[in-house]
């Protein structure tokens, strides 16, 4: 017995390793000092010029996203879903990104899906001037259908410490600024999945009127990076932004207290922003009661900022139309939360 | 529908993250300025003291060691093997753990399965002084069989930049210093278990008499660290060390060559060091070829390091009678290699 007989291939780990080589070195940026085959990536934080850095990190997957892109067969879009996921839940403190990890695991590797996944971690990465400066590829007979696989990433960033952004300063009269989600984001997918392909029995290639195209590439939308539109703020009007909350698994209703300090509320009206066309034909082909949408979708809101009311219209400026105004934060019980009112 | 309906719970995953923060704080460091809640995990890396630091990270699985975990039912070491092999990886280039996420997938959420993994984490990751800091834990319905589950790792450490091993420095006559293993650690499992348990037709219970104990303890023995051996080395003796290789997947002949400068060779000796038991029952038992083990399998060295001759005497004083000269560097073709000789 040898090891590829029992399902392992090293030398098709190896070429994949090599074939994403290059895509990685497309990512480096200034501080990367390392290059694959390393046993550890190695990032030179004094490239970069911080004085007092925070390290700002994060650890996500896609979640069932997966299955859509198994589905349709589309493999490079999920890599940017996952790197845009990371770099918001860091850039909500501040932060910008470094470096980027993945992990991809699959039962049986496909060279060409490997690199088509790794050409998606590897654009998201540069349109974020974010190093993907490693991974680890795994090959594990047995734990994943034919076809299929995860791949979950991991992000370092930084802010100077003055700079940090931890909600702390949010007071009753602060003002929430909703920024539009691109579509559902990477959240949400099961009901997603539950409601247009086991009760509808759509195909992916059924096209939605409603949604103006076929429901995979409704659903496969990928996630959208808010650092080029919220970076301009980071830069010239530090201090403006008090919190910031990237709406993921769980919605408004659990993604924006965690950002809010004790014994404030945040009171979101629901009719302040357009909920995009995806979320109501969900809704409706669900019958999903709006209470569950609003703690599984993310509604057509991906990112919340909480500032004063003095600074809404110069951040709102910023934002260049984008931004709108969907709530304020009051006094609350202790417990900080979410209420929606009409 | 509502979420639940489709198979993600989302309370039963608030609970796990109830639970979890307990042990993760149980790990925290001087320089951890976040708690889990937040987006992404904070790490004040003034705090440690660094004036020019290089940033050394990994990322890593156990791979099917987690099969051995299924079938056993033990979950709370898998935890520490993927931790120790993170702290191995930043290890071998002179860097310190700083911290730690992990990346828990499964089909449906068993919480008290899910704390056991994360107890393991979090042990691993305190007896490596490096910080949980935070992680995903993802309910993806139809992507995992019932019981199982995938679980990855991603590490940050540092090193003084002027203190970074890379192997650069290493030239023939160098010598080879191997440390023992503790066992499989994490690679080689999908042969081992095709050996063990689809050739032999083992039970996980089964005692096996070479290796003094059932197979499934031999086989769940965790991955080992090497800091708390190699630390006095690194602290006491800077630049001794020239190079090190944590021998993973590939064995000696994929890892050793990796911190080889062109030009090189290693030349092993074969019998210079004990093959443990579990390794020759295998060989033995799945009528491996010698080469193949040695591709596949650490063989009992689980760590190389490269030094000088003249300082081999005072590292394997320092390494306390567990180091062996395995063999030495000589001049070789471009492409830097390992060679075995009897």
């Amino acid at each position: 017995m040898d090891y590829k007989s029992s399902g392992v291939d090293i030398d098709a780990g190896n070429e994949v390793v090599r074939r994403i080589r290059g895509l990685a070195r497309g990512t480096h940026t200034p501080g990367v000092v390392s290059d694959l085959g390393s046993f550890g990536g190695l990032f030179h934080l004094g490239a970069r010029g911080y004085r007092d850095p925070i390290l700002v990190s994060s650890a996500d997957g896609v979640g069932t996203k997966l299955r859509v892109a198994f589905l349709t067969g589309v493999h490079d879009t999920i890599g940017v879903d996952l790197v845009n996921h990371c770099v918001n839940d860091i850039l909500v403190q501040g932060a910008e990104p470094l470096f980027f990890f993945d992990y991809l695991a699959t039962g049986r590797l496909d060279p060409d899906v490997a690199v088509q996944i790794v050409g998606g971690l590897a654009r998201g990465c540069r349109e974020n001037g974010c190093a993907l400066l490693g991974g680890e590829t795994a090959e594990m007979p047995g734990f994943y259908a034919d076809g299929e696989y995860d791949v979950a990433g991991f992000i370092v960033g930084a802010v100077e410490r003055e700079r940090l952004i931890d909600g702390r300063a949010i007071a009753p009269g602060d003002v929430l600024v909703a920024l539009p989600s691109s579509g559902l984001h990477t959240n949400g997918y099961s009901l997603a999945r539950s409601i247009a392909f086991d009760r509808l029995h759509l195909k992916v290639s059924d096209r939605v009127d409603e949604l103006g195209m076929s429901i995979g590439d409704a659903l496969l939308t990928p996630h959208r990076s808010y650092l080029p539109i919220v970076r301009p703020l980071l830069e010239s009007r530090a201090g403006v932004i008090k919190g910031m909350a990237h709406i993921t698994g769980g919605g408004i209703t659990d993604n924006l207290p965690r950002v809010l300090p004790k014994g404030t509320e945040a009171v979101v009206r629901s009719g302040s922003w357009d909920v995009p066309p995806v979320f109501r034909w969900l809704e409706r082909a669900g019958g999903v009661p709006r209470e569950d949408m609003l703690r599984t979708f993310n509604m057509g809101v991906g990112l919340i900022l909480v500032v004063r009311p003095v600074d809404a219209a110069p951040v709102l400026a910023s934002l260049g139309g984008e931004g709108r105004v969907i709530g304020a934060i009051t006094s609350g019980p202790s417990e900080p939360r979410v209420r929606y009112e009409d």
